[in-house]
């Protein structure tokens, strides 16, 4: 059995254990069913990345290649928390950003009956992160520790959000709210912290090692790797094929804060910033998107990328080659992370 | 200056401490700006008997009739904590039932510029909590019950809420959803635990009133007098003049599960059941609300309000007298809240 489809034995008992907190408020049966239902649409059905991370560091940490049942059942229950933390911010997404379908199925808010009744249910996935946190982990000395770090990697990435929502709203372009600072911390705050800290963190405080200084070190290199990861996003929209991609990228006609856009900003002339704020986030106008395109391919952005990403690349291999491992901590969990990243559009 | 006021002169620093966070993460400006906006339009601006309640039932249980700086400070926060919680309810329920105003202003979400940002906005005022939580009570014994205690109660509200939305949703009237249990669950996890439960049991922690048989005690009362509360508010929907509950009730018309209608439904010919499916729930239909009206009269729902509530009031005292002081709880907590309960409608 793949270590994916291993991980995703493990969540009907989640939601077992949830529908029986319900029962146990006797709460009335098509309540229960109702988010069971939502549990099961929101929260498998991606890559799962993020929920595995947390079993794969978990093992290089304490160098078990084989975990026994009941320690495999409380880190990839971690790794589920981080699903439903996902799940709590996409179905606020979708509704934020007015999005048809997510992972090949309608968004849960466009499911019929639910509508605004998403608002609620993206609260109560993340109430079951805690209900399961405190079911599974009450007893463990770094319960609260748990907790903590939930609830500031929770604040965080809304943090990003805000800002993303208030800097490129999908209705009102003007690239003057746009700047490489910004883009940096809304792809950290949003993104990287949530996706690439918190994983490793967790099974950091699973497997002993909670030294604030490796705490740090893991995050000096997850979170400028989770901002290139989102570079790469930014870039592959506009120069990846769409076999690469698996989409057809509409960053440039939906208003993104992009590194492109903001990287074009940084370089362009005043005629080159007419045509941008002319043409950037025109939705359904397909010629303004080929001039935008038009002119990132003029001005070498491709070539700009390639320079940033081998630049990032050494820094973060080097950052990865001085970690100090002598209080417990591994390179090699952020080796296995940047290999994923580094190699993903090769 | 009266208890109200001296709880409101809290409120700024709160904001400061929360904009400080902002500004520790390098937020940008225009995103600290907003969410101080969003803070000060949702949280302050209500009658604040949730938060003020904490630092009175404090009192009472450590027989101070004034508290120091440090000590009203503390429990302050905490009533602050509440009002955020209840800030967070209140702007996703009013996105959630389409309302237009709240305590005198436009809902949130009906701001110029806010719309579905909204939503995270909700997101990040629940974060608040338990930012301040951290920073004020990291260090006391009991800080994981304070994290536990309203994750637990978030949760109970958040399914008092999903009950209610599916049981009586605004655009489809189906009498045979409702029931006097559900209207019961709905109102306890809806309101009682976060309005009438949480201000005391967090007073408890903090004055070291922890035992659980004290906590249960506060609970068996405080549950079913939130309902009491709850039941009396629709009542009044109907039966209280203008004047009294300052506004023109629109349950009838709102389709909402009250005390009224599930009392009707217990007692109603097939006749009378046929008038009620035929008009309760009819928005904009003054007739077909008259209707209803008029055979709650005929029904003779006042009386049986009456002796419910004579009922109720009896059972809470007689709860409340015997009480267990031993451990150092205290009756008088209790007597305060009936108090205002049983007193609202004369
Ligand atoms: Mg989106
Ligand atoms: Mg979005
Ligand atoms: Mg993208
Ligand atoms: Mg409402
Ligand atoms: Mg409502
Ligand atoms: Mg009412």
């Amino acid at each position: 059995m793949s270590k994916r489809e291993n991980f995703i034995k493990q969540f009907p008992t989640i939601v077992e254990d949830l529908s029986e907190a319900l029962r146990a408020y006797n709460m009335p049966q098509e309540a229960i069913e109702w988010f069971t239902r939502s549990l099961n649409h929101n929260t498998p059905g991606g890559k799962l990345n993020r929920g595995l991370s947390v079993v794969d560091t978990y093992q290089i940490l304490t160098g078990k290649a084989e975990l026994s049942d009941e320690e495999y059942q409380k880190v990839a229950l971690l790794g589920w928390c981080i699903e439903l933390l996902q799940a709590y911010f996409l179905v606020a997404d979708d509704m934020m950003d007015h999005s048809i379908t997510r992972r090949g199925q309608p968004c849960w808010y466009k499911v019929e009956g639910v509508q605004d009744i998403a608002i609620n249910d993206a609260f109560m996935l993340e109430a079951a992160i805690y209900y399961l946190l405190k079911k599974y982990f009450r007893s463990e000395t770094y319960y609260v520790d748990l907790m903590e770090l939930f609830h500031e990697v929770t604040f965080q990435t809304e943090l990003g959000q805000l800002l993303d929502l208030i800097t490129a709203p999908e209705d009102h372009v003007d690239l003057s709210k746009f700047s490489m600072d910004k883009h940096s911390f809304i792809v950290r705050f949003k993104t990287a912290y949530y996706s690439f800290y918190l994983p490793v963190a967790l099974a950091m405080y699973v497997a002993g090692v909670t030294d604030p200084r490796d705490l740090k070190q893991a995050q000096d290199v997850l979170i400028p790797l989770g901002e290139y990861f989102q570079i790469q996003d930014d870039y592959l929209d506009c120069f990846g094929t769409p076999e690469q991609i698996g989409k057809i990228g509409t960053d440039i006609q939906d208003n993104k804060c992009s590194w492109l856009i903001n990287k074009a900003l940084e370089i362009v002339t005043p005629a080159q910033r007419a045509l941008l704020d002319s043409n950037y986030g025109k939705k359904d106008d397909p010629e303004a998107e080929a001039k935008v395109k038009a002119l990132f391919y003029e001005l070498n952005l491709e070539k700009l990328y390639r320079d940033y990403e081998q630049n990032i690349a050494n820094q973060l291999k080097e950052k990865i080659a001085n970690v100090d491992e002598s209080r417990g901590f591994r390179g090699q969990v952020l080796t296995e992370f940047l290999n994923k990243v580094y190699k993903r559009d090769k």
